[in-house]
C-alpha cells in the first residue's frame, strides 16, 4: 500500500479555482501526509497557476503538509503510478453551462443547478461521459490499484462509466451536499437540547438514495433520535421556511430556507439530505414551475450573472494567490475528501457518505446502480453500510433517475444520441410535448457541438 | 361447479345502457348457457329497464340462450349464491365525470379519457374504491367461490381492493382495449401477406404491462412474426398516422390514427396494446400538452358534449328496447367476457387477456400488483402466461403508476385523502407546481363531496 | 414457417429402439403431417435399421402419415434446414450406464435411475454435455430457426448448455414423467366421482418445479379440485401404498406403489409430478438408504440384469421389424412430442409441460434456470404458464439441484472436472465423507475415460 | 439514553460459570461504566453465587468499574427498566445436552457441538424457543428501548423468535467464533510480513453468512489483502493441517488444525469464519461420517466426559471465588460484548460482527432472515455493513439452514412438533432413511419431555 508521507496524487481538473484551492489548503494542514500532486487540466495555464499557488503555500510556516505540486502535460503523466486519483472537472465552457440553463428556460423549464438532473444534467452528461471513458481506460492501464475519488457532476453517470469500462476500479463519489442536512439538524438539536452549539459532525445520520437525491432515515445526536425533533420544526416552519436562512436566498443561489426539505419530509417521512435546489431538480416541477413559484419556496435559480461574476473574481484571486498577495486558508475545507484519503491509508476509520455501485446497501434499487449511502472507510477498504429500503413513494421518484442514468450511459457506449433523448424525455422536469422536447434537445446539442465528435 | 344451463349471474351495475346491452345480446346467442341474471344498480329504474329488455329478447325466436333477468333490490340479493359476478359500474354522475375532465383543464391538464390515470383517474378511484370494499365484503360472505369479472375503471385499483379485502377471491379484469392492437395488426398482416382480410382473432399477441398501459412484445399471424411488419408500417406512418383511420378522430373521441402507437413503438420497441388515448393518458404530457398538440397526434380529448349527447340517445334507445320498437342485436359483443365465462365452465380452453395479481407473469413488477397479460382460461381455472420482463424504459413509465395505485389503495384503507394526494402529485400529467396541484385536488374533491363521507 | 406436409425433421439419436419406434409409430398415424425424418446416430447401423423400419411402416395401409426416413452420415447432414430437431440420445454404452449405478453402490449409495440426479446423473452429465455443445453450435449454424425438442437426460443441464451456446435457440424439454401423476389422479377421480373411467387428459394439473422434481399445486377434474381427494387417499394409502400397483414394483423397475408420492404430499402439501423413483433420486436418502429401505417404500432400484435383458430383446425386435415379421403399432405413443410439433405448426393450441429457461414462470427460482411448468404451445410459439412460487421447504430441496446444475454446466465450459466435483459433493445422495466421495468420483470418471478427452 | 455510569443491565442466565465470570471480570476493568447488573437464572443458587462473586470483585483495588450485582427473583424483576439485556442461557440440563449428542450417535450421526445445527441443534431449539417467546414478551412490556444482546445458541432462531414476537426490539447476536479466523490470519500475516506478532484486532475481515456458518470474503492487514496469503498456506497445509495447533485437538474439543477451514476455502474461495467444528456441523457429513473420519480432519467431537469434568471443575471454582480464595481476572474477556455496550453508549464507534435480520447486508439471503455480517456500532445505533453476495455454492449450503430455521420458528409459533421434524429431516447431517429419522426424532424428544409442555 501507499506510503502516506510519499503519496502520488493525480488531480484531473487540477486547474480548478474552487475545489482545487480547498484541497491545496487542506493538504497543507495535514501533518501525516506528503508527496506529489500532479495537476492535469485541459486548461494548462490554470494547472500551472495552481502549481505555483500550491508550492507557494508550502513555504508558509503554518503549513505542515509536505506536498509538491506539478502541472502535468498529459493525462498519462498525471496518472502514472498514482495512489489516489481525484477527478473534479467542469466539462464545457461557461457559455455551455449557461446554455444548459437558459435554452430550457425558453421552453418553460427552470433549473436551479442543471448539473445533475433536468435537461441540463443530461446534456452535461452527454458531453462529459466520453471524457470519462478515456480516464477509465488510462487508470486501468496506468494505476489500476489507485483509489479514485470523483467529485464531478453528474456524479452517478460519471461513476457508472468508470465502472463499466473498468469493473475492478476502486472508485467512489465524495459529496458535500449531505452535510447540509447535518448542519440544519445540528442547529435544531442545539435549540432542542438547549445547547449553545452542536457541531454537524456530532449529528449521526443514515443516508439512503442516489447522489443529490438522497435521504436521511435516521438521525441521532448523542444517541437521541432527531426525527421527531425535525418533525416538530418542519411543522412549524413548513410555510415560512427556516427563519435563519430565509433571507439569504435572494442573493445567494446556494442558499435556501429549507422549505422543500420540510415539505418533502412532511409528505414522505424522510429528510432530504441535499440542499433544496438539488431536491427540486430531481422532482417534477412542483417547486420549479416558474420563477415566481421558485421564489415562494425561498430558494434561487442558477444565475448566469452570478456565474460570470464569480468566474471573474476567481481569476483575479488566482493572480493574487500566485503573486503571494493573498494566501490560501490552511485547514479543513468542508469536504470529506482528505479525511477519506487518510482513512484509506489506515490513519483511522471514518464513516462518510460514498457513491458506489449498489451491492445491497439500498435494498430496492438495482444491483450495480450508483447509489449514495454511508460507508465505512478503513485501511485500503470501503464497505457501504446497509441503509435499508427506500419507501415506495420515494422509490418511484428515484427509480426514474436511476433508469435515466442507465439510458444515458448506454447512449455513450452505443454512441447514439437518440438513446440519450429517451432519458431526456423521461426527466421529470421535461413536461413539454414531444415535438417541443425534440426541438429543445436539438438546440441544446447544437450549442455543445464541439463535444459531439465522439458520437459521430 | 356451476351448471352451465342453470347459472346464477350477479351483474353489479346492471342498469348499464352500454355493456349491459352487449351482455344481454351476447348471452341470448349462447346455446350452451342458461340461468338467471340478477341486475343490481343504484339506479333501480335502470335495472328494471334492463330486466324488461333482457326478458323481451328471450322471446325473440333467434335467441338461443335461456336467461331470465331479475332486477335485484339489494347488492346482497344479487350476490347470494352467484356463480359469476360481473362488476361494471360507472361511479358518479355524468356531472362528476365531466368535472374529472374539466377542472384539470382549467389548470392546463388535458385528458383524453380520465378514467384510469391522470387527475381524473385518481379522483375517480377515490370515489369508487369504497364501493369496492363493500362489494368484496359481500362476495366473501355470500358467494366466496364465484368468479368475479371486473370491467370498471380504474381497473387495477378496483381489483387491488377486491384482493385486499378478500385475498381468496377469484377475480380478474376483462378488457377490450388490447383488441385494438390486434385489429391494426390484422389489417397490416392482410396487406403484407396479400390476403383480403385477416380476423383479429388470428393475430396472436403476447401482452405485458398493466391495464390500459400494456404492451405487445410478440405478435404472430399463422406462425409468422409481425414485429418487423409493424416496424415497416410504423416508419412509414410515423408522421401521418395510419391513413385508414386518420379522418375519424375529429368526430369520434374513440378513434385515432395510431400515431402514438407508432411513436412509442419506434422509441421503445414494443407495441402499445391499447388505443392511443389510453397510451397518452399514462405518459408525461408528450401528446397532451394542449388541444393543439393533441390534434397533431390525431386523436381526441374526451368531450362533454359527446357524453351528454350519448347519454340522451341511450335513454331514448332504452325506451324503444323496452317497448319492443327496437331489438338488441343477438351475438358476439366485442368483449371476451362471455367467452371467459364459457371457458371457466369447462366449455373449451381460451387464451385471453386478464388483469390479475402478479405471481411472476410480469417478472419485474412487484408481486401482488395488478398486471395485465394473457392467461389461459380453462375449467374453473385461470393461469396467467409468463409474459417476460418489461424493458427498463417502459418499466420506468409503468412503475410510477403501479406505485401510485398502491398509494391510492392505501389511502382508502386508511381513510386518508392526503395519502391519495401523494399519488395525485406523482401522476405524470400533473406537471403543475405544488400549490396549484393542491388547489386542483381540493376543487376536484369538492365536486364529488357526496362520495367522501366514507373518508370522514 | 414450415409446411406441415413437407417437414424436415432431424432426429439426433435416431437409432433409438425405444423412443425412436414410438415416434415412427405415432407419425405414421398423423394425417396432417408429412416430410422427411433424417436419422443421425453415432451407431450408424442402428440409424439404418430405423430407416428401414420407418420406410416399411409407411407402406402399411393403416399408415396415414407420409414420412420418408433417411439415415444421415453426419450431424450436419441431419440438421441442415431442419424445421424440427429431436434430441434423444443415450450417452455412453450400456456398461457405462451400469457403472453409473454400481460403483456408487459399492460406497453405499443406491440410485433408482441414475440419469438425472445422484452421482450417476452428474457423471452422465459430464460425458453428455460436450456433445450438446457441438449440437448447439451446429444448430446455430445450420437451422437456427428450428424448434428443438430435447428428451435426453439429464434434461436440465442439456437444455442449459444449448441455451448457453446459442441463447436464441428455440429449445424445450418434453417429458412424460408428469403424466404419472395425472394417471393416478384420474384413477382416484373415477373412484371419487363414481365414474367407470377417467382419461388422464381430463385431469388438469398445474406444474411447478424442475425436470423430474416437479410438483402439482393444482389439480382439477371437470372444474373440481382434486387436492382434497388426493389427501384423502394419501392418508389412507400412506403406509400400504396405492394397492392397484403395489405388486408390480418387484419385477418392473418403472412401477411403484406411489408411497413416496403420498409421503411427500403429506409432508409438503404438493403432489410430486414424477414417479416415485425420480422423486426419491432428488431427495436425501430418505427412501434410498439401502435396498431394504427401498423395498419398504415399494419401488425398485435400477437393475443391470433388466437393462441387459431389455437391450437384447430390443435388438431381436429390431430384426423382426426390419424383416417385416412384426410391425410397429400406429398411433399415440404416450409422449406429447408429436402433439407439440402439431401445435407449433399451427394445428391447434396445446397445453403441455415444457422445460424452459425461467422467465418468471417459477417465481422463486433464478432467472434463466431450466424449470418445468405447463406451457401454451401455439403457432410457432411457446409461452410458459406462470406457475407461482415453490413452498419454502420444497424450494430448499430444489435449489440444491438448480445450483448443482449450474455448477456442472460451468465445469463443462471451463473444462474443469474439479468444478463438477463440487456439484457431486453437494448432491443429496452423496452422504459419505469427503475422502470417500473423492475416491468414488475418481472411479466413476475412470470408467468413462473415453469421454473425457474434451476436458483435457 | 442511558447514563453510562448508572446502567441497568439485566443478565438472563446470570448464574453462568462461563460467560458470566468473563463479563464480571471485564466490567470490573471498565472505568467508564457503572451501575447495577441484575442476575436472573432459573437456578437461583447460581445467580446468588455470581452476586457474591461480582460484588466481591468490586472490592478488589484493581477494579475500576463500579457495578453492583443483584440476583433477581423473577425475569420481570431483572428486566424492569433495563438499558441492556444480556441473554446467555443454557437450555436444558447437562443430561439433556448429552442426549442431544449421544442419541444421534446411535443412529450413526456424529456432531462436534450440537448446539446450532444438526439433530442436536434442532432439538435444542425446540426446547429453547418457548423460553424466548416469554423473554420477548417481557422485554416488550418492561424495557422496550433496551438493547438486547443474545449469546445463546442456536443463535439465529433465538433472535428470529425475539423479532417475531416484538419486531421493534433492538436485539442482536454477539459471537466470538469469527475471531478464530482473525487469529489464524494474524499468525499467517506475522509469518508473511516477518513481524514478530500481529494482534487479531489488526486483521480487518469482511464477514458474510449466518451464525456459525459465516465466511470471510475480504481480509486485510495494514491495507494489504490477505486472501492470497491465506491461499498459499491453505495449499501448503491442506493435508497436514496448520501445524501449530495440530496436536491440541485430541484433548481439547475446541481445538483443531484448521484443515476444514483450508479445505472449504480451496473449494469455494472464501474463508470460513468459525472454527472447524462449527463449519463441519453445517455441512453434509463430509468431515463427520464417523469418529475415524473426524480424526483424519484433526478436530474433535463433543465429549460427554469433558462436559462432566468441566462442570465439576467450575462448581469447585465457584466456591473458591465466593470464598475469596481465588479472584476473577480483571480485563478483556475475548468477547466483544462489553465493547459493543460501550459503543452503543456513545463511547466510541466500533466495527464488530452482529447477527441481525437481513435488510440487504447479505444480498441473496431472504429479507428478515437472521444473518451475520460486520456492523457499525455507534451511539444508540447498529448499522450492518453491506457484505455482498454469497457465492452460489455456499448459498446452496446456507439456504438450507436458513429455511430450516424458519421452519423451526414456525413450529414453535404453531406449537406443532411435526413442523420442526421437516427441518430435522432436511438437516444435512440427517442422512438416514425416513423411518430411522422418525424414530431418532421421537427418542430425542422423549429425552427432553419436560420441556415439551409448551407444545401441548
Amino acid at each position: 500500500m501507499a506510503d502516506a508521507k510519499n503519496l502520488n496524487i493525480a488531480y484531473i481538473g487540477g486547474g480548478s479555482m474552487n475545489f482545487g484551492w480547498k484541497l491545496i489548503g487542506e493538504l497543507a494542514g495535514e501533518e501525516q501526509l506528503g508527496g506529489t500532486v500532479r495537476l492535469y487540466d485541459t486548461d494548462k495555464q490554470a494547472a500551472l497557476a495552481n502549481e505555483v499557488i500550491g508550492n507557494k503555500l508550502r513555504e508558509n510556516p503554518a503549513a505542515k503538509g509536505g506536498f509538491i505540486y506539478l502541472a502535468a502535460d498529459t493525462l498519462e503523466e498525471a496518472l502514472k503510478n498514482a495512489d489516489f486519483v481525484i477527478i473534479s472537472i467542469t466539462p464545457g465552457t461557461l457559455e455551455e453551462i449557461v446554455s444548459d440553463i437558459h435554452i430550457p428556460e425558453m421552453f418553460g423549464i427552470y433549473q436551479p443547478v442543471g448539473d445533475s438532473a433536468g435537461p441540463g444534467g443530461i446534456v452535461r452528461a452527454v458531453r462529459t461521459l466520453p471524457v470519462y471513458i478515456k480516464i477509465a481506460e488510462e487508470i486501468k492501464k496506468l494505476c489500476p490499484d489507485a483509489w479514485v475519488i470523483n467529485l464531478t457532476h453528474p456524479m452517478s453517470v460519471c461513476l457508472g462509466v468508470l465502472y463499466k469500462v473498468f469493473p475492478q476500479i476502486k472508485a467512489f463519489g465524495s459529496s458535500s451536499e449531505p452535510f447540509s442536512a447535518q448542519e440544519l439538524l445540528a442547529e435544531l438539536a442545539a435549540k432542542e437540547f438547549g445547547v449553545s452549539a452542536v457541531c454537524k459532525k456530532e449529528i449521526k445520520t443514515n443516508l439512503i438514495g442516489i447522489n443529490n437525491f438522497s435521504w436521511v432515515n435516521e438521525a441521532n445526536y448523542q444517541g437521541n433520535s432527531l426525527m421527531d425533533v425535525f418533525r416538530k420544526y418542519a411543522e412549524i416552519c413548513a410555510r415560512t421556511g427556516y427563519e435563519k436562512r430565509a433571507g439569504e436566498f435572494k442573493t445567494n443561489p446556494y442558499a435556501s430556507a429549507n422549505m422543500i426539505r420540510f415539505d418533502l419530509f412532511l409528505r414522505y417521512g424522510l429528510i432530504p439530505a441535499q440542499s433544496d435546489r438539488y431536491s427540486a431538480e430531481f422532482c417534477p416541477p412542483w417547486y420549479l414551475k416558474n420563477p415566481k413559484v421558485v421564489s415562494t419556496w425561498k430558494f434561487g435559480l442558477m444565475s448566469v450573472n452570478y456565474l460570470r461574476r464569480r468566474k471573474s473574481e476567481r481569476l483575479q484571486r488566482s493572480k493574487r494567490l500566485m503573486s503571494g498577495e493573498e494566501q490560501l486558508r490552511i485547514g479543513p475545507s468542508g469536504s470529506d475528501c482528505v479525511l477519506q484519503i487518510k482513512a484509506l491509508l489506515g490513519l483511522g476509520n471514518l464513516i462518510s457518505n460514498a457513491d458506489l455501485p449498489n451491492s445491497g446497501q439500498v435494498c430496492n434499487l438495482p444491483a450495480g446502480a450508483i447509489v449514495q449511502t454511508n460507508a465505512l472507510f478503513s485501511h485500503n477498504s470501503i464497505k457501504p453500510v446497509a441503509a435499508g429500503t427506500l419507501p415506495d413513494e420515494i422509490y418511484a421518484l428515484a427509480i426514474r433517475h436511476v433508469i435515466n442514468q442507465q439510458t444515458v450511459i448506454k447512449s455513450v457506449f452505443e454512441k447514439d444520441l437518440d438513446i440519450a433523448f429517451n432519458a431526456f424525455l423521461n426527466d421529470p422536469l421535461v413536461t413539454i410535448d414531444l415535438a417541443s422536447a425534440t426541438e429543445l434537445y436539438k438546440e441544446m446539442l447544437s450549442s455543445i457541438r464541439a463535444h459531439l465528435i465522439y458520437y459521430c
